[in-house]
């Protein structure tokens, strides 16, 4: 049995290194290292079916060293795993293996959601992967206490290396999970004693076990490459009730490479032709067989499979058969129907911060939606997240809907990832605007993974005041922009927030970021503008006027600065068009006419209290652009607005300079 | 003696609240709680001289939970530190207090570096300060290593909260530290057991104790309101000689207040006019009394006056007595003269990636700048940032000018910040372009603060190739871009890689990117083309053609393209410029009329490999982008790259229809 094991684990060892030595590029390093953990795992613990990757209760492994992308690629091969028909998560062949890190592969660099199965998320980035797999832990905490364990009842696994565990992400993260005791979380630790530079010995001395008891751990150590040691810690970890658990697993990096095993050049670049032939035959494959395999592997992962299937439905008897199915099945949906929820209403002319219409609505939202959950890097008070009446998030209170992710933006966002990515709660995360830049590696993630994490942003311009330059967004909103697949909607009044939400929650491949004012904004009247709906379209014009000379492109709070503008310059006989600009990622895949008839022939100016770069693509060579192309300034909010140029007397002089 | 010191803390809580109630805006709860701790610090320990606040041999005091920053305004107007006559560090007044918040006062919300004397660095943002500090204490065994304990002889102190420390930033910053054993460093930790949320039990209950004990330093516990313990543990510290302090201080925020103390409503709001009247009266306050200051708290905080002056003054014998005094000065000065560089040579025609042309610069640059020192997040191997014959910066061996910060990227800039803030080193650091979002919050402060940290950023493009999307840039020049006072320079050929090291190194007010590549470029022939050094200018026509139809701008590697794309063109008689934009900052600031002529008035076409969003400022109505709007793809760098339309056919297509 061991001894089939540990053949097993070579014959993934001799996949993993053929396919980054066929591509001449890639981690031989990790994959060798980990193989024995990786195949004890696998062929013995985790609970999926072969047959179907995406089923609901499988238990989620995130390879969080994304470099080892050969190890994960190469153990869903020798498992079958795969969706029959499916275009991307069809079983991976021997064929993906050869391909990869090819262009158009389902074997890139680095896993990448979606392209294969067993693939749970994105990772390369380090750290993420450790932050999203406590995020699916949450998820299931949450589920199993809200459906029950006869319907959730899964665990998470993450490998993960000296790097995860030496970006502060893995810290905020790991800290979060030990005081939520989230038992089934388990992490395996490659600890090979060396980084891409030499040995962690350079610049990583810490004591690793010490420091997760600290965190509140359950910690194990054990040599990685004894599969016996491997299985027992694993079980051990499965009877953890209180803690997450940390097996910290000493391994040789290169494992079975008789002249790189243990040093940093196995790491990160192939074997090569000689050094791969000498491998081979130290782990007693066949030094000229390329791509390896044999019936004894095949038969040790995919022993179970017909217990895995049967188990599965099982499952799937009992959610037929409970009174929560339609609930269940409407949660890891994921679609939210918005029409069904209670927005509140705004009389026109009253005026509120849009901090405070998004608090309104997330009242409005969690009453209808029972898997809307989330929280704020504790600014709750500030960012007006809480869900009132429903209960925090805490150890054995897996059940709230309030989660608490601490000082941690950057844990927070990855850890949203996560609870998006485990399906079954659709999670939102908040900060102020600034603090976008602590987490803007894992937006990027959302977004390159298609997740539709909503990200509330508060206290979004210089408006935040006092508080000064550090916590003033200027260039931010911009910088939001710049993500592929991302949306930022910044609603002009409390009207259009409730429609920003109904936006954010209606999407489903990708993460939307709303930007939500510290400070009041009058709500528009709309008996008399076009409806708050009409931000769906991402832009759209507020103010229509025949005898117009020149438009104000604004967003957000500089809507109401543009339109106030209008009427004085309407009262000098010089009548302004508004166009508002809420979501330039909707508006800019609008078609052409309906853009060009929304910008108008006239001059623009746009309005935004932030960077004007970018903006030229809305005003033209003709245009110009207010805004604030430096750090903010610490006084009250409307003083440095104010200073900055953020006046109906600027707006006023500018529009006239643009009509020329 | 304990009763004199308590009632100098009260005088500062005092000073404190008042200045908060005042702007009716800030934080009185840290200052209240922080108070004692800082007594005893500023009036027994900190060596400095109120005289010169800028004295280079000072001890250096950070407060990193910068919303607390009436404490230190307060403290140093009890202080009176200040140097006469300086626009902005003259010494702190009591009309200063009162102005607290204001626009154009010296006492904005968060302490910013350079509007006043003992403002170490820009706090605010969590946790940045403490990786500052690690920075100063690295800056300082450095040239204590360097110029001797004569010359080279002070101190490092934090002030930090829970939030600070639940930052992964200070968990990277903390277990470096430990690693290289800065004994003179010393944290304390206002251990009040709230957040603004409410209790820290909410999210945060790790041992901070035993995490830091794992971290490798040094942890005294102390009750933070007794005087007596207070300087016990600072003793204490003082004598640790191999490892960082933590003192952890356990205090009740907002002290003081018969209300309020110990409650989250202490932390972030005034405390209102009738609790200040309260809590004056239970600190023996006058409660009638704003801004209230006795001889008794004066003559504490400044009974050592005489000595802190003879003090300096007998370093300034000691350093005019000294041979290196010139060594010293010239690295505190922080002018670099780059004309005493070596720079290597490149033949015309030749091919190198501007990665390597760095790696060569930095050796010479090493060879000719003693202050120079730096290191990568782990990727020496592949930034290519190592100092060949240098040691490393490594414990005991501080004397090192090899930094190896370990993969904890967002520690590394905020360390560089604190390296340039303490002065003698001038710092770099270095990782793969992508990462720059993990240290954005640093870099921003950089900006900031106008400190010339130098980030080194190789693979800056699709060409990263296999590693895919995650490690591929495609919108982060841009977003480089938009940080206010920075530079982002994409050198096109080796000897243009010489040439931004120099501007870099020139550059003392504000941060300098520089974008390299992976992959080889072609050495310009600089016989037919202008001079490398024309990119000081931000941009510059590398290719004049009196019958060229279009322009083509571009930046790095895409300047090579363009030039490919033109002769193309040339040979189909319709001809091309190329303009080099290789730092967009630079050129804005340029007179109109040069931009002017550079752009010129021919169709243009701009070619980047990343977001074309800002191109429009460059191309105009008339113009075309060619970029990447898109997540990269993971395939050979050649290959991801001519697929997304960086090729010489496509180039030349856009240029027909730019022509038109």
């Amino acid at each position: 049995m061991s001894a089939e094991s540990t053949r097993a684990a070579n014959i993934c060892r001799g996949l993993a290194i053929d396919a980054v030595q066929k591509a001449n590029s890639g981690h031989p390093g990790m994959p060798m290292g980990m193989a024995d953990v990786a195949t004890v795992l696998w062929s013995r613990f985790v609970k999926y079916d072969p047959a179907d990757p995406r089923w609901a209760d499988r238990d989620r492994v995130v390879l969080s060293g994304g470099h080892g992308s050969s190890l994960l690629y190469s153990m869903m091969f020798l498992m079958g795993q795969g969706e029959a028909g499916h275009p991307h998560l069809s079983p991976m062949t021997l064929e993906d293996l050869r391909q990869f890190r090819q262009w158009g592969s389902r074997t890139p660099g680095h896993p990448e959601l979606g392209e294969a199965p067993g693939v749970e998320c994105t990772t390369g980035p380090l750290g993420q992967g450790i932050a999203m797999a406590v995020g699916m832990a949450i998820a299931e905490a949450h589920l199993r206490a809200t459906f029950g364990a006869d319907l959730v009842d899964h665990r998470t696994y993450v490998m993960c290396g000296d790097g995860d565990l030496m970006e502060g992400i893995s810290t905020e993260a790991a800290s979060l999970a030990g005081h939520l005791g989230l038992s089934r979380l388990t992490l395996m630790y490659d600890d090979n004693g060396i980084t891409i530079d030499g040995s962690t010995d350079l610049a990583f001395t810490e004591d690793t076990t010490r420091k997760f008891e600290a965190l509140g751990w359950h910690v194990i150590e054990i040599d990685g490459h004894n599969h016996a040691a491997i299985g027992a810690a694993l079980a051990t970890a499965q009877e953890e009730l209180e803690r997450p658990t940390l097996i910290r697993c000493r391994t040789t990096i290169g494992f079975g490479s008789p002249n790189k095993a243990g040093k940093s050049a196995a790491h990160g670049a192939p074997l090569g032709p000689d050094e791969v032939r000498l491998t081979k035959l130290s782990l007693g494959l066949d030094p000229e067989a390329a791509f390896q395999t044999d019936d004894a592997a095949f038969n040790l992962y995919r022993r179970n499979d017909a217990d895995r299937t049967s188990f599965r439905h099982a499952w799937n008897a009992r959610l037929a058969a409970s009174p929560q199915r339609a609930a269940l099945e409407a949660a890891l949906a994921g679609v939210i129907n918005t029409s069904g929820i209670a927005w509140p209403a705004y009389a026109s002319g009253s005026k509120l911060a849009t901090r405070k219409a998004s608090q309104a609505a997330i009242q409005a939202i969690a009453a209808a939606v029972p898997a809307f959950m989330g929280g704020s890097a504790d600014l709750a008070e500030s960012n007006l997240t809480h869900i009132k009446g429903a209960p925090e998030f805490q150890r054995g209170k897996y059940e709230g809907r309030n989660i608490a992710f601490g000082i941690r933006e950057h844990a927070m966002a990855a850890i949203s990832n996560g609870l998006s990515l485990h399906g079954g709660v659709r999670p939102y995360c908040a900060t102020f605007l600034i603090f976008h830049d602590y987490h803007r590696p894992s937006f990027r993630l959302s977004a390159l993974m298609g997740q539709p994490v909503v990200y509330v942003y508060t206290h979004d311009s210089v408006w935040v005041g006092e508080d000064g330059p550090t916590h003033q967004p200027t260039e931010t909103l911009a910088s939001i922009r710049l993500v592929p697949n991302s949306w930022l909607i910044r609603p002009a009044d409390a009207a259009e927030a409730n429609v920003a939400w109904a936006m954010a929650l209606e999407r489903t491949d990708g993460p939307v970021a709303l930007a939500f004012t510290r400070q009041d904004l009058v709500t528009i009247d709309r008996s008399v503008h076009p409806s708050a709906e009409s931000i769906r379209d991402g832009g759209y014009v507020v103010l229509e006027d025949s005898a117009a000379k020149v438009t104000f492109v604004a967003t957000g709070s500089e809507v109401g600065l543009a339109l106030e503008a209008a009427k004085v310059l309407a009262a000098e006989g010089l009548g302004a068009r508004v166009v508002n600009l809420a979501c330039t990622a909707i508006f800019d895949a609008k078609p052409a006419a309906y853009r060009r008839a929304v910008l108008g022939s006239l001059p623009r100016v746009s309005v935004e209290a932030g960077a004007t770069v970018g903006w030229e693509r809305y005003v033209g060579d003709g245009g110009r652009s207010i805004g604030i192309d430096r750090f903010g300034a610490s006084a009250p909010g409307k003083v440095v607005s104010e200073n900055l140029g953020l006046n109906v007397a600027n707006l006023v002089a500018v529009a006239k300079l643009a009509i020329g």
